[in-house]
């Protein structure tokens, strides 16, 4: 295998068909597609352009929506970080969810995670950027009524009462074998998938019904449903369904996710426009070795992650896509250009972003679930 | 090994100075008791009698007491039945103690540990026993202004964020190693070493000083303070010192301990005179197949489980124990008279007790630590 995605790493090119049949989740169909069409009135691009790709039991979650029992949405973040553009592509898609569907939104911080993963992070770190991201996650618009955001320190007696059921039916053989943890790995990591499993099944509690959930994530986040889905039935939860989206691209090549730990990977929503476009200046494009070979010869979009920063967040609109990808195979647009555009728009995205980062430090308050 | 000793099974008959070896503790010596009775005044019977047998650094809790750095004492009970006599037995400890050393007391109820251990229970079961533990423990007398009880759920915030600074620190190997942890053991039962170390560090963490504790308890808990002891120093807290008591013996025979899950093999805190009796007449003794026999022959009081039960608890005058041990051995007490005479002493202890536990229910709240 040429690639590898588990939780904690992405490394290489991925083949996300392989990866479709080696999780065993199902591509997302057109009729899927086409459901949300009719009950949402639009496609999000992310929808349109297979962003989100590969989906478990999302075709019952819209059955459950037509039936008239609500679903909520459940995702989540591992604060080891400043939140860059590759984690708030899902709070994107889960923002439109929430607003086309009326849907409960839970968002999970996993503090404890992150601290106890990494060697290096403290405590007191983590705790510090759960409550930055929160920020993040927040200033994507969500209904204040309808969501609901902690942090697995400050909501851990909810969430190991409901933990140490999940506990009990999970072996180190399964989390063994679904995660690759060893010998050598600590005992809090190979506790934490009943943490991780806890807010599939906290609508239900807090809902005091059999509530159908959601789960707007990367595709590398899908091991910890699968865990959940075994257990759920047997502790009289309905298995969650999952919707899965590929990785936001490196600036620095076409292969692996952005990172928070490779500073000039990603754009970061913390970023000033000075910071932003310096690092899209420097991104990995499909330009030619010289401007004249350009002009003669044509760029090359499909390895270029300027493009692709296009495609994902930054040209909504499919036909000024075309036209952009079109362009730069005639020769017509130079890679400096380019840059120059998608770096206004980010800085244009990113100024939005974080005066409304300020505005959710004083509405902070509204959305925390604590014990 | 003709005898197995873990926090969960105790079988066959055990070695007590084996068992020192093989933890790699230490005996209690009389240097240690003449310190002891020279700071107290007296000895309790549980000292003079070996019934407290080994420890950990033991000693430096004496040092530190003697430079005026107040210890800390703590244990705790498994709730997954009543009460008996042998899990009482490091409570009498604990109770002398605290009186001897004006010590603070922490007691940890463990009913997240029981759920997940043991397939039968359910939660809401470990946590009915839980308060129903806690009254037995709190009728022993401690003082409302120094003692803390706790059930793991109902603190799970509090204790969580310690835990998980420990977890981190400790690799499934370590546990696999101390408590013979397999690929078949859930992940909740290998995360609880983690919560169990908690309350060595909580004493700390409260009292804001770093805070010497020992812990009374039965020797099969050891492993856990191992794993502690390990840890400790590494997150900036004193290493937990330890006591140890044998096992209270099983009214069925001299090999094992009592044991919550053989109803006849143990007298419990809740029993009624009459079940007290009916256990005690039918309890294994040193007699003889005949009376006549044994008043020609003498019964054998070191195979006698009645008089174990006089020696560990019900008669704590010495010159009377050996007198009862002599009158056996000379064939003068028939274990007819002994059992009834016990079953006296039972009943009214017992009486005592429950009295004291009805009062315990009015002020449960006074001792209760909850996030």
């Amino acid at each position: 295998m040429d690639f590898k995605v588990t939780p904690w790493e992405v490394e290489g090119e991925v083949d996300y068909d392989k990866l479709i049949q080696e999780f065993g989740t199902s591509p997302l169909t057109d009729d899927i597609l086409e459901r949300v069409q009719k009950i949402t009135g639009e496609l999000h691009p992310f929808l349109r352009r297979k962003i989100f790709f590969s989906h478990r039991d999302f075709d019952w979650i819209l059955d459950m929506y037509e039936n008239n029992v609500p679903f909520a949405i459940y995702t989540g973040r591992g604060p080891s970080g400043h939140t860059h553009l590759g984690h708030m592509m899902p709070w994107i898609f889960c923002s439109y969810l929430q607003e086309k569907f009326g849907a409960n939104m839970y968002f999970q911080i996993t503090d404890d995670e992150k601290y106890m993963y990494n060697k290096e992070l403290t405590l007191e770190k983590t705790r510090g950027y759960a409550y930055d991201n929160a920020l993040d996650f927040i200033a994507h618009g969500f209904d204040p009524e309808k969501t609901f955001v902690f942090t697995d320190i400050d909501y851990a007696k909810t969430l190991y009462t409901i933990a140490v059921r999940i506990a009990k039916r999970v072996t180190f053989s399964t989390v063994k074998a679904v995660f690759g943890f060893t010998n050598s790995t600590n005992i809090g990591m190979i506790f934490f998938p009943a943490i991780q499993a806890v807010p599939c099944f906290l609508p239900s509690e807090l809902e005091k019904r059999k509530a159908p959930v959601v789960i707007p994530a990367a595709i590398d986040q899908d091991p910890y449903w699968r865990i959940t889905r075994d257990v759920a039935e047997k502790l009289g939860y309905y298995k969650p369904a999952a919707i899965h989206n590929i990785f936001f691209p490196s600036l620095e090549g076409p292969s692996g996710k952005m990172s928070a730990s490779a500073e000039s990977s990603a754009i970061f929503a913390v970023d000033t426009p000075g910071e932003v476009r310096k690092k899209v200046m420097n991104a990995f494009t499909g330009g030619r070795e010289t401007l004249a070979e350009q002009k003669k010869l044509g760029g090359n979009p499909d390895i270029c992650t300027v493009f692709q920063y296009y495609y994902f967040l930054f040209e909504p609109d499919d036909s000024d896509l075309q036209e952009r990808r079109q362009s730069c195979k005639n020769g017509e647009i130079m890679c400096g250009t380019c840059k120059k555009e998608l770096a206004d728009r980010i800085v244009q995205y990113l100024t939005g972003h974080q005066e409304r980062r300020e505005k959710a430090r004083e509405v902070l308050d509204q959305f925390l679930l604590k014990d």
